[in-house]
């Protein structure tokens, strides 16, 4: 480590999963050295999924560099993937950036970037098979670590993707001292992965998500056959 | 349970930490029924711990009632318990809410508006004896319900508070369909709490919060002695 500040920018955009950047952006913000910045189109508020709407702090205008960028999911995901304005800063900032993440569906963004393509990658679990439709190879764990791509399973998982760039970058005291500085001693109910879930949980949420969600498979679907085309 | 929403009402403040309140929102926003708000004493950008900052929903002056309040926690909880339309608030809504919460540091506010006086409460571990200066009991557990009170440990309790909320008021496979729809599965490094943590990273983080926090220390003795001569 050096004294240059870390410059980490989340992605914003309209429908984003809020905890999919706020879980790693409170880990990632005690780590020493860590500049935070929040980058959308414009410095317009940004409406997320549940009714809490924050602020920009950057512009893809701004035309800043960042030593680690990261795209959480979120229900908005699709128009992001389809969004140029987007894909061309994700591009620009991923040749220059020694870490190029995501968490939960922003993975389905890196990889509509082409930022994927021949990389292990991890998703949300109800949709990690579509990675394979851009290049990647989806794979079913909580953090994938594959060269300078860091990708992170669902929501939650940004949480300890935020632990495992902290241990990378800093060793794994630091790590856990900032874990037990958030008290990060989590005692979740059981069945949080489909593989461990009650099967009768597991068939209604799955069931409800592809109800509920047939739009948002579609949509990746047609997005992805224009990507192999192009 | 009703067709009836069930309105919940989150305290914002500056300095807040914000995965305090982010976590739980994105938990209980998924809870059948629910509604959000973000109140504030203004209806101007809050600043949050980590250079984000959110936009109040409401303010206090809206005079709306809620079911459940929940205070987070954070950096700017001293200023909290010695503001005065803060507490008003706090107590106004009391008497009403089928619910009254906090996380983490939060609980301390909740305490100096005199509501946790007689009841079993939890806080982050670094303070949860403070609560004792305001006629609470501390409880060094992650979620601690007394009668209408539910009150979490430091920052990422708050996910696990939202979990057993929902449990709570909508069973357990609600809470785990929405568990599993977040993927929440946490894998956290070992000794997120002063009990398993390594020793030498306990004494680390603690002499650094004795140190750096001496200040938020002081306050909190001071505001606790005005209330008990109050």
């Amino acid at each position: 480590m050096t004294d240059q500040p870390f410059r980490i920018a989340f992605l914003l955009y309209p429908g984003v999963t809020q905890l999919d950047f706020t879980g790693p952006a409170e880990t990632l913000a005690r780590m020493p050295g860590a500049a935070l910045s929040f980058v959308a189109g414009s410095d317009a508020p940004i409406a997320s999924d549940c009714g809490l709407s924050v602020l920009p702090t950057a512009t893809f205008d701004d035309d800043r560099a960042f030593d680690m960028i990261c795209v959480p999911g979120g229900p908005g995901c699709t128009e992001a993937m389809e969004d140029a304005a987007t894909l061309d800063w994700l591009r620009r900032q991923a040749t220059e950036a020694s870490y190029v993440t995501s968490v939960c569906t922003g993975s389905l963004v890196l990889a509509a970037a082409g930022l994927l393509r021949g990389y292990r990658a991890a998703c949300h679990w109800a949709w990690t098979d579509k990675l394979a439709l851009f290049g990647a190879t989806p794979v079913r764990e909580r953090v994938v670590i594959d060269r300078n791509r860091i990708t992170a399973g669902g929501v939650t998982a940004g949480i300890d993707f935020g632990f495992r760039v902290i241990a990378e970058r800093c060793g794994r005291d630091i790590a856990e001292a900032i874990q037990l500085g958030i008290e990060y001693a989590p005692e979740p109910l059981s069945g949080g992965t489909p593989d461990s879930a009650r099967p009768e949980i597991r068939d209604l949420v799955t069931a409800a998500i592809n109800q509920r969600l047939a739009d948002r498979h579609a949509a990746i679907d047609r997005i992805a056959a224009r990507f192999a085309a192009g």
